[in-house]
């Protein structure tokens, strides 16, 4: 278990142990292939990025019910006798499909597939939904800001109003993934391996007598990386003495590494900012910028030339403010063999064990993808690939490096349409393979 | 440590160890006086619901590092010597005061005060901030829904799409203490006794090789507990198969309690299998309504007059999807007995310790509130009380059930204009205390 990302199998809806104990009365514990996939791509989101899997992963490989959980089970009347033998002894001994983590995904596709004992592939409904639905989220959100900063610096700055602790640990992740530089959520580092960064907040000025000796203190102290803070009474003139400090350190080899601004109009701000670092000297203090950030304000910054070097973004970021939420499902596409459909008005699924089938262009970008049975290949890269076997995984998951060299190539390998910001819908074409259309057909008209 | 709320203390942000670092060279480590407030509620929310102070409490209390936090800490390079030895050492030994979980609150207002050494009250920012701005986000997203529902049944369905485990943990805490009745997420059940409630899934009905089947499976493992979801292909044509389902089972003894109506226009399809229902004899199966369910949803269905009986509500809940994070901030008030004040554009704080005290009317209704100086008292009832002192709770926190009890009858004091759910700037009444208007005047004419 990862410290801060805690995996209890009761992280679970009590219908799924309703169903169960119907399950196991009634002898259904045939295969079950569930999927998950997202029913449609909110309208700020031309494409969604997977993440998540290691975590599900992990969730998973632990699976198994302590005797506090069973001994509450029993207490509380939700499980009787046979329910409890069967948690018991229960692990997670099937098969995963996925696509990798940092992979480009649209509306249908499953980026993911259970396919186990009836009773154990409705149990893990609940969390696997959670943790897929949430890196993918901020991952999604995290790529759009990427490719809004083009190559400039990005930090995670959010933990602090993410929706509780796991919440900003796996946003800290998955804006990583998505090609962040780094995070300020120490415990990020310590368990992910996630370079850190920060600078200084507005009580260490407040609680010195004035600004100055604020500053001139950071600096002794952390002669190697002295970011200021500049906005806590007035930015301008906080400038001004950032100029004054730095003259006073040179003497000392300490040097200002760069300034932060924190509120007010950032465009005009930074500019104003650069100018006055500039004619002291000071060309090389870099200018990093904070305060209500996403993807709509870096790209105005940058198009309006603001001399910003760097970027943290928060709350916008980790709760992905304009679409907090994504229309996603794990849906049983298959029991004991044969193919199953829901037909709920609006939320029809696409039944039978699927692949998904990418095309690209002569460069390299993407053109298409086909959504299509598995045992019905057509053209193209499948995107789908074995990750467990019988429970175990075939071969050790990428590591959070590799995921995101990935997943900057394949943000490298959206057509420009993609990699607009402007909300409008999708225009990347997606289609259904003859088959799956076919099977979802006879299914109708057999009902 | 609650089970699924971990606890670390590198829950944190890296500029806090920074900042750290600097006041212990320094020497600055007398009292600092910090607040947690909202600067501005979001406009579709007339008030707040002041949540996440036991979860505080907890994390204060248990806030350690752990030989293994220390060592990682070390091989970063992210703490020196000295700094490394008074994390070893530390313990939370400070005051807190705060309102009552489930207290209605209002912009500006503190409903959190920290009273500790500087570098301790620093640490512990991030988290604290972590913790009671998503419960109080969540408590007042349902507090509304509470209010539309009047006093019908309300059950949290969100884990699944709440951002990580935490997030669902303390979303069902959150809006059971709000007045829900119940969460369908085990795990709170277990950890916070939350009275958990349950259907069925779609997949069980999928499972099945018919619908009736389903149906019939389900009421004889669950006699006492059926609640039949009925829209997994046609609702009407469900409804039908409860009515056949309900006679065959009848001699058997067996009751069908309820179906659940999942998607569609819930009102029509509500009154039309209430009919089906009705027509059988079925006058005491009740309809329970799911699906993107939030307070507007909940009040159009209850002013049509629509026959639903309880409603599930998931996502635009659990993430307050349209107000998915709050304007708070935990700020620096005074240090060494010196009130402190941050004038950033549009970031003002009030200065100094502060109590908030409010008026009622006759009919013992919420009339007006005071923001002022703790030590200038004003007519009305202090909000902010002793909680912990030199480290210790003074007295138990209230449990769950007497914060719901609680939040429950400050629901029952809102004015009427503050009860209505169209979005528009709060128009309750909150004053700036003379004292507090005169302290923050002397601070700015000194700068």
């Amino acid at each position: 278990m990862t410290e801060g990302v805690p995996n209890s199998p009761l992280l679970t809806d009590l219908y799924q142990l309703t169903m169960m104990q119907a399950y196991l009365e009634r002898g259904m514990t045939e295969t079950a292939v569930f999927e998950f996939f997202v029913r449609k791509l909110p309208e700020t989101r031309r494409f969604l990025l997977a993440a998540g899997l290691a975590q599900v992963v992990e969730f998973l490989r632990e699976l198994r019910f302590s005797d506090s959980d069973l001994a509450w089970l029993e207490r509380s009347g939700h499980a009787d006798e046979r329910l409890l033998d069967y948690l018991a002894g229960l692990r997670f001994g099937g098969d995963v499909d996925a696509m990798r983590e940092g992979s480009v995904f649209f509306a249908d596709e499953p980026i993911l597939r259970i396919t186990a004992p009836l009773p154990v592939a409705q149990l893990i409904e609940s969390r696997i939904i959670n943790l897929l639905h949430f890196e993918t989220l901020i991952a999604s959100k995290a790529a759009r800001i990427r490719l809004a900063a083009a190559d400039q610096l990005l930090v995670d700055f959010g933990m602090r109003r993410a929706h509780g602790a796991e919440a900003g640990m796996l946003a800290a992740r998955a804006a990583y993934l998505a090609g962040f530089e780094g995070s300020a959520t120490v415990l990020a580092g310590k368990e992910f391996g996630i370079p850190l960064y920060g600078t200084m907040a507005h009580s260490f000025v407040l609680a010195h007598d004035d600004e100055l000796g604020a500053f001139e203190d950071f600096a002794r102290v952390h002669p190697d990386k002295t970011v200021l803070l500049i906005d806590t009474y007035d930015t301008l003139d906080g400038a001004h003495k950032v100029v004054e400090v730095a003259a006073r350190l040179r003497d000392a080899g300490i040097k200002v590494r760069g300034v932060r601004l924190d509120s007010g109009d950032l465009d005009a701000l930074s500019r104003e900012v650069r100018g006055i670092l500039d004619a002291a000297g000071l060309r090389d203090v870099t200018i990093f910028a904070s305060g209500n950030l996403d993807e709509y304000a870096v790209q105005a910054l940058r198009a309006g030339g603001a001399p910003v070097d760097g970027f943290g973004v928060g709350t916008r970021m980790d709760v992905s403010s304009d679409a907090p939420y994504l229309d996603c499902a794990y849906k049983l596409q298959e029991y004991a063999d044969r193919a199953r459909r829901k037909r709920s008005e609006g939320k029809a699924t696409w039944p039978g064990r699927k692949q998904v089938y990418r095309r690209y262009d002569a460069n390299g970008l993407m053109e298409g993808d086909c959504i299509t049975l598995e045992n019905a290949p057509v053209q193209g890269e499948p995107l789908l690939q074995p990750v467990m076997r019988g429970g175990e995984l075939i071969a050790p998951l990428t590591n959070l490096e590799e995921s995101r060299e990935y997943a900057l190539a394949q943000l490298g390998r959206l057509p420009p349409a993609l990699r607009e910001l402007a909300p409008r819908p999708s225009p990347y074409p997606v289609e259904i393979g003859a088959e799956l259309d076919a099977l979802a057909r006879r299914l109708d008209s057999a009902a």
